[in-house]
């Protein structure tokens, strides 16, 4: 089928992807312009996934500073290249990142990072509460399984809701797996601070 | 004696000291100025050490990201009020501190805050090496000693001398304690990050 010079150039906008890799997606998807985008993401994604074990040396690092200084975030964010480094999209994620972690404190970048003490502690609370609000020990550990999982979702930066979509559905996750085949290097966010006055 | 209003006014622009503390420093001091300093010095560290209890509730966070954005320190800054939060001594300080731990790199804000384990194995191997070195035991004790004092003073942000300083004879206590003198609340450095990509 014919795929106008239109839709190609709206498909890498969107997408930020190569003129031929739109122009063959937009043929697998019978020119269709949103099923074309899923089937870049999902390349991308998968050789995103390819890409995650490789070194990262190189990085770049950004604050955010909310107006009045009483609130600062920092984000390290780690890839394999210094030109990569120096890629305006991924500054603009460092930005966002820091902005986010100013607005909802996560604890840790990953659940791996998380002290398994903590999540022991929460457990039990999470038991004691399942019980004390009359549920069946049997149910119990389903209960506190959800409670952990949501526990990890608003405490972990990757497995947050990025504050800036409306939607609610992409996860820091998500949009750092979008980066990473948009980009083409492997990246990683390596730690943070964020300092709050009185807290 | 007759204190010239000159006089004063060097004295005030050197020391951000009252006009009347100015003169009376000035008489006490028969004159000369840099006696005068002297007086208003420890005056104000004396008034400084007063003002240490004091809670710090207050404060205000910096930054300073080195060009290429692969260094980048954050410092918090403790004080009273709000007010003195605003002032543009503490928010210069603030800054200076901030470029001063992305070139020194320290481990802490003070002595207190290192790990006692560190210091620990800081001294076993101080002694091993001097009496690697020849020097009988009696004397290890004294040289060790002289070793974790240097070691507090590269590795303890309050111990370390002022990188801006060129003399390198003064120390950031002293210059937190000269602007806790000045600004007359007392002031805390809270805590430190500092982020370098591939260390």
């Amino acid at each position: 089928m014919e795929i106008s010079a239109k839709d190609v150039m709206t498909l890498r906008k969107k997408t930020g992807v190569g003129m031929m890799d739109c122009k063959n997606a937009l043929r697998e998807a019978g020119g269709d312009i949103e099923k074309a985008v899923n089937i870049l993401r999902e390349k991308g994604i998968a050789s995103a996934q390819k890409r995650s074990g490789r070194e990262t040396k190189q990085g770049y690092i950004d604050t955010y500073i909310h107006p009045g200084s009483k609130l600062v975030a920092m984000v390290e964010i780690n890839c394999e290249t210094d030109f990569v480094a120096r890629n305006s999209e991924l500054q603009e994620f460092a930005r966002n990142i820091a902005m986010h972690i100013a607005a909802t404190n996560p604890l840790s970048v990953s659940e791996e990072d998380i002290d398994p003490e903590i999540i022991e502690s929460e457990k039990e609370i999470y038991r004691a509460q399942a019980l004390n609000e009359g549920k069946k020990p049997e149910f119990a550990d389903k209960i506190v399984e959800g409670r952990v999982k949501k526990f990890y979702k608003e405490s972990c930066l990757l497995n947050q809701n990025y504050i800036k979509d409306e939607s609610s559905k992409t996860t820091i996750q998500d949009l750092l797996t979008d980066l990473i085949a948009k980009i083409g290097e492997n990246i990683v966010i390596r730690r943070f601070a964020r300092y709050e006055i009185g807290a």
